[in-house]
């Protein structure tokens, strides 16, 4: 083994801090927890040889493949019971109050089915191409294979999330009002390719995209955004599609509500109209105040959440640096800009993004603010390549009433008190 | 639910293909498997309502946490028994071969240990900065969580990756050759920030990463690298580091060799001087054909490998459309092409990188071939942002000789055969 470890031997060593964290003691009050406890004495974590340190720990053949550890054991997808009325036919939310990054693992990235998730295997899978086509075509799994790939990395959000928020704030926790999300880098082929394939004839203006799901979640989509960069994939960070996500083939189409992703992706039809399935009229259309109704709103505008602190993730320490972070994303292109408020919107704050923008895929955004110990109305806003402004809930009630489930994309508040603990608030 | 779904009313559709696919059967004979199948006779897969149709699947509260479908049990990371004397020192390989984009799961992402995988918490972690410091510090895990963040993604190969191909081809499969490889989205705090909270002294240039685990793996990095880019990292692809990769923190030292990136991080001394522990003496030198060492080989210089076809993932195919793809990176930069050859070398070929080179991440490479369907010496070449070339591996060899284990990062020669197996041989 090597040199007996140093920090055994050094007692002597200050636990107090100075600079960074030390501002805070000195503008706001004595640190919290741990900071506390590490004033009253040596610590025996620093001074005592741990038990982790002096055995052996687990071989590289204790588990194929891996899960979290147990610690991490409240970081998982969660439901809400009664918000649907059957598991079947309901979600699980992204525990992105706990997440950090952009990647969202497959694990714990949001599910919702029509009609549950189906077992389905490569070698039983085909998709049909049929409708106005020159030649209608079948092809293997393995066939999808041969066709040029692509990796690209994409948000999929639920045309549903943050629905609740039309009604007030009702949903406590991050994760609840903005878990219909994740983001995963896809590798498949562009749909475009298998189009060309069988031959689209002139009066081909629309694609039906069906699952092989019982519910088959039918969805209409524009031939132009088809043929764009709509995506037949097979992998998602890497790794075949979790069967939740649509073993063993999926549909992206990037930017656009999540129910369009057609898991289970067994057909598609090339038409002269869309089909008005009951997944595009009876739901996934927005009611106005007047009682009519938007339709063919698949794209989703730009939006951003601040996941930390929430009320999921209360703050633990006291005054001085506290790292406000959270994600944005939009529909329409890639995020270019977010602001932070601690003040409910008097005072916005450029916020830094971790890397440029994608388009159609989600930032992560940092505010390395220092905290006065006071209580904060925080918010974020998200600007995207187009030029859109994330709206207050206000300017979107204004705009579209109080009647709709879907398209909420409104700036969200967590009312941050004094002790840390946050709430899911509006603020006029 | 929907309409009946039409897929189930058209036997009559045809199963024959054209254009793409079908230029491979009129270029070199029938196709393969699913393909001969479907020719035979309708299919009922197409015909007839297939029972996962009929029924509802799970439910979203299967599973809290996911895992891969059980299709899939077969990409695990895998051990080489005789590779090691015990599981607690030895490595898992990804299972690269079968996964296709640029991430890796933390579940199927290798892991190598000195003294075993240890289980320590968020409560019990400690990182001490101490050494030639202005005053020496202990942070908590909260405590780090306070500092300005980063998020970037990076590889982390072994210096031992592909370290058995020195003595020829031993190991038949991309997952065994090259498969001591990571590729994740990391996010933590920029070790910088520590040390400068804690104040460099002027005769400080180098750093001691030390693990909390038995073997503390302890590795000397000069100042300048740990003053660049290093990050303290907490979170991987988004979630908590697994426990094998280091949980709750470990360090991540972009582009250089795998076992600096010391898991379980708790001590980070500062000094005047190298401290030649163990794994940078007794490991991780390189001894040359005169019986000398390279030492302090940090870097992992610019390497690629075909994932597919390879000798785990056989062409099952006939002639035709074949996608030949794999991964690329390097240490020094990022990647600015990939070539590929089918004839061992005589002639190379532009590859399509899925995305633009991101520095000391992996890029993924696709090659769109028409394959003949005759036996192929499949290669690929990396070029970095440099300008290195991937050497062969007469060139390395000529200039490294045979005592190595570290720090082979030859071009690798994949034999595929007519019927669509494929070996791991050297080509002269």
């Amino acid at each position: 083994m090597t040199d007996e470890p140093e920090i055994t031997k050094a007692p002597q060593i200050a636990t107090t801090r100075r600079g960074f964290l030390g501002a805070g003691v000195a503008a706001g009050g004595a640190l919290l927890g741990a900071g506390a406890a590490r004033a009253a004495g040596p610590d025996p974590l620093i001074t005592e040889v741990q038990p982790w340190a002096q055995g052996l720990g687990d071989g590289v053949d204790a588990s194929p493949y891996g899960l979290p550890i147990r610690f991490e054991g409240d970081v998982v997808r969660r439901n809400v019971e009664w918000l649907t009325a059957d598991t079947i036919s309901s979600i699980n939310f992204t525990p992105i109050h706990a997440l950090d990054g952009t990647i969202t693992p497959q694990g714990c990235g949001f599910e919702r089915h029509h009609s549950g998730a189906i077992e389905l295997s490569k070698d039983d899978y085909r998709l049909m191409i049929n409708g106005l086509v020159d030649t209608p075509l079948v092809f293997t799994y393995a066939d999808l294979e041969r066709f040029p790939r692509e990796t690209r990395t994409y948000f999929l959000e639920c045309a549903a999330n943050t629905g609740m928020e039309w009604a007030g704030s009702q949903l406590n926790g991050a994760q609840f009002t903005h878990g219909m999300i994740h983001n995963m880098e896809y590798t498949g082929v562009p749909l475009r390719l298998l189009l060309e394939e069988a031959g689209v004839k002139t009066e081909g203006k629309w694609v039906l995209a069906e699952g092989a799901d019982a519910s088959s979640n039918g969805r209409s989509i524009p031939l132009e955004k088809a043929m764009d960069d709509c995506l037949v994939a097979f992998k998602a960070n890497g790794e075949a599609l979790r069967k939740e996500h649509g073993y063993p083939v999926r549909l992206c189409v990037p930017g656009w509500e999540g129910n369009m992703w057609v898991k289970w992706l067994r057909r598609i039809e090339v038409g002269d109209q869309p089909w008005e399935q009951r997944e595009e009229t009876s739901k996934y259309t927005d009611t106005l105040a007047d009682g009519t109704s938007r339709k063919w709103t698949w794209v989703m505008d730009a939006k951003s959440v601040v996941t930390s602190p929430s009320p999921q993730m209360p703050i633990k320490h006291g005054p001085g640096p506290l790292v406000i972070t959270g994600l944005a994303w939009s529909g329409r292109g890639s995020i270019t800009r977010v602001d932070v408020t601690v003040d409910g919107g008097k005072t916005w704050m450029p916020a830094r993004l971790a890397a440029p923008g994608q388009d159609m895929a989600v930032s992560r955004f940092y505010f390395d603010h220092v905290w006065d110990g006071s209580e904060m109305l925080v918010q974020s806003r998200a600007i995207d390549s187009t030029g859109y402004v994330q709206p207050t809930k206000t300017e979107l009630r204004d705009f579209r009433g109080l009647n709709s489930i879907y398209h909420n994309n409104c700036i969200q508040t967590w009312w941050v008190k004094a002790n840390g603990e946050a709430e899911n608030v509006e603020v006029s």
